[in-house]
C-alpha cells in the first residue's frame, strides 16, 4: 500500500452515491507535505517523459498542479470555468460535466498559454467517468500541443474513466486506483 | 521596485474598467518561480506571526497559498464557492461579492478545518474593495479562530480595500500596491 493509499483509508471516508471524500487532505484542506509525496512520485513515474507545462483544472487540481510543478520545474496552466472578463480574445473551450456538482461547467484555456511547441502533463485529483480529463485532452490536442502523461491523484477504478482513457492510447498513473467502495462499512479497496 | 512590480510592468497589461491583466504569470499561467519568491517574501515580512493554517479562497488563491504554506510549514484551507455533495455537516459561510465576475457567491469552509485553535494567514492574489478579504476575516472569526495576517499579491491601492482592512487593524502585507492606472497608456504606477 503506498502513501496516498494509506492516507485515504486513515482519513478518507465512503460515503453513499460513490462518493469518496477526502477533503482533509486534498481537496479542502491541503496537506503541503503529502502534495509534495505526489509531485515526487510523478516525477519518478514520468521521468523520461517531455514535459515542458502542467495543465489542470479549477478549483482541486491547482494546489496538486502547482506543488508537482517544483518537482518538474515547469509552470502550471488551470482551466477556468466561466470567462472572465479578465480574459480577452482567443480561447480554447470544453464542456465538462461535474460528477460531484452534478453540473456542466464550461472551461476554458487561453490560447496565448498553450500552442505547438507544448509538451504536456495533464494533473487532476480525481478520474471517475473522465469527463474533465477528456475536457483537458481535447483543448490540448486542439492547441497542438501534445499530451505526455496524466497524472492523477485517486481514480474510481470501478467507473469507466480510466480504462476509456488508457484504451485512447495515453499514458496515465494514478497513484491510487479505488477498486471498490462499501459505504454501509465506510471502507475501500485498491487495485 | 520589487519582483512583484517588476513582472507586473513587464508582463502584466492594464485594460479600462480598472482591470489589470496577470493571467500570464499569476491567475491563469502560475510562474511556480515566481510564487516561490512570493511566499519567500510572505514568510519574511510574517517571521514574527504566529500561523498554523493558511486561508485563501477559490481559485486564484490557491496556487499562491500551496507554494507559500511550504515557506511557513503549514496545511492551506481554501474557501469554495459553493456547497458541494462531497462536503457534509457544517460549514462556515459568508457571500462574497467578486470584482472581476460582477457576481456574488457563497463561499463555505467546513467547520472541520478551522476552531479555536488556529492562527491564520490569509492569502488572495487581488484586494480591490475588499469583499473576499471581508468573507476570510469572517469565516476566521465565526470559527474562533486568530487573524494572524494578511498577504496579498496585489492590492489596487486606488480603491478602499486596503484601507479598510488596515484601519480595522489587520496586520496586512500586499506585494505590489497600484497606486494608479492608465488604461490609455497601458501603464500602472506603484506607491
Amino acid at each position: 500500500m503506498n502513501f496516498l493509499e494509506k492516507r485515504i483509508l486513515d482519513e478518507g471516508s465512503v460515503l453513499p452515491g460513490n462518493v469518496l471524500k477526502v477533503d482533509k487532505f486534498l481537496n479542502h484542506q491541503l496537506d503541503i507535505s503529502l502534495l509534495k509525496q505526489m509531485g515526487e512520485e510523478w516525477k519518478k513515474r514520468f521521468q523520461d517523459a517531455e514535459v515542458n507545462k502542467i495543465l489542470t483544472i479549477e478549483a482541486s487540481g491547482i494546489g496538486i498542479a502547482c506543488i508537482a510543478a517544483e518537482y518538474f520545474d515547469v509552470p502550471v496552466v488551470f482551466a477556468k470555468k466561466s470567462k472572465s472578463i479578465n480574459i480577452e480574445g482567443d480561447v480554447y473551450m470544453a464542456e465538462v460535466e461535474s460528477f460531484t456538482h452534478k453540473t456542466v461547467n464550461r472551461v476554458i484555456v487561453s490560447k496565448r498559454f498553450l500552442g505547438p511547441e507544448d509538451k504536456v502533463l495533464i494533473i487532476d485529483d480525481f478520474l471517475a467517468n473522465g469527463c474533465a480529463l477528456k475536457g483537458l485532452i481535447q483543448i490540448t490536442e486542439e492547441a497542438g500541443a501534445k499530451v505526455s502523461g496524466i497524472g492523477i491523484a485517486i481514480e474510481k477504478g470501478f467507473q469507466q474513466g480510466g480504462k476509456m482513457i488508457r484504451d485512447m492510447g495515453y499514458r496515465l498513473e494514478s497513484l491510487a486506483i479505488v477498486e471498490s467502495m462499501d459505504p454501509e462499512k465506510g471502507v475501500c479497496t485498491f487495485r
